[in-house]
């Protein structure tokens, strides 16, 4: 059912604007070339107007924002909701910092996201820190378990009411939700934990998935979901015992590399509630 | 004939002051000291005529541009252009924004590059762009194949002659000409294309082959347009069958690593037209 | 002796702020995982002071300075040191350039630093920058051999009892020293010099060493060096004839990952002197 949704990035090779963190801006690129789209990277407010225009998606995640950069994400967003382009938020670290949580609430004031995607933490930070968390219960644990799921999915799924925004919430249980449904997912390994920037290269992917499948953001970003779920499994499979996170990072990416809808039709965990 | 031209960054080691974009700039590093030579990155106005002064060749690659970077490439370009030092433009993402291709055509009026590099596209561009495209042709196609290869092959010296630059133009096949002379390289593997920033790191290899033989700069430059090719073949054989771009990105900068002059005239497949 | 300052880092997760170069970072983040640290990264000036109060090691590198990093990295020391944190300097580059010679030397003046790691002629250069080299013996060589040993472990005692830092010089030869003592580490391979961005991860790593075990600065950035070293011992080990400094990159930080201290004990080659 979700197969379909990485067999569409391949064959329409979306080109997904990037303002991303120089952490793990290049894992970012490479996978979003392995999942089939083309990756751009911009962040000077002088450029990225240009840049978004020919794009499909635009990726904003503030890692590493500085006042600069948060100029060009604001200048980028506006350009590409002008355009009808699939936005997504990844907004790292807020909650952590005043100008991250700050910059994200702003953002989300002038921009309308297609997608939203963060761990617990973060979209939690974002629910409170818009000023109004009217209606939304943000009082759920720091991490999504079986045991506060119904709590949960009823959080993030009023989250996504709320903003409009198809909500990822990433963990060890993912949930991807809109106003009325919520995937909820079983991939991926607690190792994928270890390396530094799965949760930006799943952004980056979920650009173009979404930008791939405009029409069904809900299911394309579940199964960019399940895709970087089930690439962390297969690339675990391929570990000697002496490998550890840096050469798991890129399994995970050659995984992506060579996955296909049938593959991941095949290999997907979730059952929507 | 061309192995020579790598066996000569073994014995110098250049060291090479690049003002790179942050996606592949690790990657850079990395293939800068695979193949003999020392990187050292730098991009504040304030910091780069010294980091520029004790090196002996300066890459500039526009990619991520910002204000303050672009300040530091017409700074480090002016002060290296003083000192006589190789100078390479890689004008990444020229004709995608009027950003970048004012700042290309501005680095081209202000500094005499000794090697411009680029995808057709973007040296297109930049034949455009400067303004003066008198008898330059710019209207061939958006990739050198063998159906277009004697049109490809003129834009490129014409390119050449009008700009005082050896001009590389990599893709499927690779172009690297004076006003005289064009080389045309075959090296290389369609699966590179899959893989961030092998031109960028290009780009920094190519800065010290032609630092190291300052005299030879077509020869030098063409030997690193094949060394980069060969080693994308060689490090293929390497891939198991489950890795992907991330993993080969890996192979390529070890196969440089290995990589010596009689190995590189061995493999070197190009034609001098 | 060694082994349990990493058993520390994996028992308290230590939360290490970094602004660092972005040639390196990535590599930064995934030992600090790999060592059981847990990373952050934000040099914009309006975000480090919340960033750093919330973490427990402050590790600043200037490589890539800027204008506006350098106000990030001494508004990040300042509240740093108000908090009572471990802060490491990493001058990268100093003597090759002015503003990175001054930035260290201000660095230095406005805040006392836990660690100052380095190679011989950054350290050198520091201990010359800083203008009141009185008592400072920066005659020695390039680097550390058996030959000027005991000159060099006098330097780096002397710098250290001058600045209040535990000082780290690493090369063929490491010193860690303080004013009384000083480690000479003979763990490593030559080939660790061919991989951009060592130096910069270890730096890193130190900085959650040094902060799950702030009592024994000494002895854990020791260790530090120890692990890294042993891990390139390891990873050598695991190369196939083809892979060279980019796998080699990843084999280093994958040893980390599966070290323990009582394999860091039985692998560590040093002495006090």
């Amino acid at each position: 059912m979700l197969g379909k949704y990485l067999d569409e990035v391949r064959k329409k090779t979306p080109l997904v604007h990037n303002i991303t963190n120089y952490v793990t801006v290049n894992d970012v690129a490479n996978i979003l070339l392995a999942c089939g789209g083309s990756p751009i990277m911009s962040d000077e407010p002088a450029d990225v107007e240009d840049i978004t225009t020919i794009c499909g998606g635009l990726n904003i995640n503030i890692g590493t924002l500085n006042k600069r950069s948060i100029k060009g994400m604001k200048k980028a967003g506006r350009r590409a909701q002008e355009l009808g382009h699939v936005i997504l938020l990844d907004p790292v670290g807020a909650g952590a910092s005043a100008l991250r949580t700050n910059t994200a609430a702003e953002l989300m004031d002038k921009i309308r996201f297609t997608v939203i995607r963060g761990n617990i933490s973060e979209i939690k930070a974002l629910s409170l820190g818009s000023g109004t968390t009217k209606g939304v219960d943000a009082d759920i644990a720091d991490a999504v378990t079986e045991e506060n799921l119904d709590d949960a999915i009823r959080f993030v799924k009023e989250f996504a009411s709320k903003t409009g925004a198809v909500v990822a919430v990433t963990g060890a249980i993912d949930l991807v939700a809109d106003a009325e449904r919520c995937f909820v997912i079983r991939n991926g390994r607690p190792e994928m934990g270890r390396i530094t920037g799965t949760g930006c290269q799943l952004s980056g992917m979920m650009t173009a998935f979404v930008a791939a499948s405009p029409g069904s953001a809900l299911e394309a970003a579940a199964a960019a979901v399940c895709a970087m779920g089930l690439a962390g499994e297969i690339g675990f499979t391929h570990l000697a015992e002496y490998e550890g996170n840096s050469t798991y990072r890129n399994r995970i990416i050659d995984a992506i590399y060579h996955m296909d809808g049938a593959c991941l039709d095949e290999g997907a965990k979730f059952e929507v509630r």
